[in-house]
């Protein structure tokens, strides 16, 4: 994703790869991104997206670039590249006096379209394997839930391991608790009903996990947003990630803990297939 | 000095600004940085600089580019510019699939040079008023001292004021303990001896902190890291604030409780000066 093999590169608009390195996203991490895939020329969930990236710039301070800059944008990148993951960065830009805001704020929009990734497909069938991760998240309630570009904590977790066969790591926070893997939303489902952690002190809060909680309410099952022990991940019926690039992935097994594939994974697998179908068929006929 | 007044940028040794806009540094703040006072050509405190980008690398897992890289930029820039603050990044530079670290990582360094600040110089001497900022520092050891590349709290904490007279923001870490202004380290003096803020959950381990530290043990000052709360931040007979780029400054007033300068204050502020310029004389002499 953040590797040299972007298909191609849009700055402001314009076909380029080239940030001023006075920009404030390359001095301080100060802006804030979202993550799409695109799947025959369609952004899937975009209004959702496009709601996330409004509501952490707005939680960041930065003024929102507006839907008539970033559509043109993501129009011309779907075009010529009808499957693969846009990345949509925006940040504060360039100016102030250190940290101090700039006035005015004139916003600097990234979007970088690449390939596919290439996790093995039968993953969303079989299921992965996790481990747990030494580092842990930090507790700020003002940045919790925001995907800004402030990413350390979960580099310094992904680099706990090189091994393949294990595809995520779950972070806890600094006073122990589970909140999500270094790239995915965690889900459990226990006694048929469906819990994921809170995030209100840290993490991200991801479009697929609220597509997933949305989901599984509009079917009938319980769902719970909660501050989650080790001990009941443990305790956990099924183990799913979610992000909007895996969409699912089961959680085969995590530590000497093996849930296999469930049932009700299963079922939300499907639900979100279908949402997805559903958002490209949408997109045909509007 | 993440303005657009820079007067000059190296990025990898050449005499450029354009990052790429899928180096690390940019897509995850995923660096470390130093900055530095250019004073009549020369780089002051430039060993204690080194030393902490090598630091800050090996514990972000960030191959350190090597001196031998460093200096020669560092050269041009002084000769140049003699007279300005200079700003060094080190990023892990581009690749890797998403979090995952690149292998082998070819990092990016960026040496920007900027005029000097327009702090009244009087500061130095008449102190300055700051106040209590509502955004707090997150708890995270791991990254704890590092000068990195994610700086989000300190830019929501500077966002709190724009008026001109207050000059800095204290700011507590989520447990309400005192850690340092958004830019800069905090002293204070109770009962003769120096106290500042243990660094050892959050904040940043400042170059011109350990100078003062240092300096003020060799000249028989007793000092101490400590927890320090609000209220002993009250209490304290004398509170200063240091950065590499404003050295010291006295506070005068916090809220509602004014210290005004202390005498304590002054004599570190003259060990500190003079220890500046014998860095001058030094380098000259080398």
């Amino acid at each position: 994703m953040s590797g040299s093999g972007a298909y191609e590169v849009l700055i402001d608009g314009q076909p380029m790869r080239c940030v001023d390195a006075v920009d404030r996203g390359f001095q301080y991490g100060d802006g804030t991104f979202t993550t799409i895939t695109i799947r025959e020329g369609v952004p899937l969930f975009w209004p959702l997206h496009l709601a996330r990236l409004e509501r952490d710039c707005r939680q960041l301070l930065i003024p929102f670039p507006g839907v008539e800059h970033l559509e043109p944008d993501v129009r011309t990148l779907c075009a010529a590249h009808p499957d693969g993951v846009l990345k949509i960065q925006i940040t504060r830009g360039i100016g102030g006096r250190g940290y101090r805001l700039p006035e005015p704020q004139r916003v600097t929009r990234v979007l970088s379209i690449h390939p596919p990734p290439d996790y093995p497909s039968e993953l969303r069938e079989i299921g992965i394997e996790v481990r747990l991760c030494e580092n842990r998240l930090g507790i700020n309630p003002r940045l919790a839930g925001i995907k800004h570009m402030n990413r350390l904590e979960q580099i310094l977790a992904r680099a706990e391991w090189t091994d393949d066969a294990i595809r995520e790591g779950i972070m806890l926070d600094t006073e122990g608790y589970v909140v999500e893997g270094t790239m995915s939303n965690l889900f459990l489902i226990k006694n048929g009903t469906l819990y994921t952690p809170k995030i209100d002190r840290c993490g991200v809060a991801g479009v697929m996990r609220s597509i997933t909680i949305e989901t599984a309410l509009q079917h009938g099952m319980a769902v719970a947003e909660s501050r989650i022990t080790l001990e009941e991940l443990f305790a956990a019926d099924e183990v799913f990630l979610t992000n909007c690039v895996i969409e699912t992935w089961p959680v085969r097994r995590f530590g000497h803990r093996t849930y296999g594939v469930g049932p009700i994974t299963q079922e939300i697998d499907r639900w979100l297939r279908t949402k997805a179908e559903n958002e490209q068929v949408a997109a045909f006929n509007g």
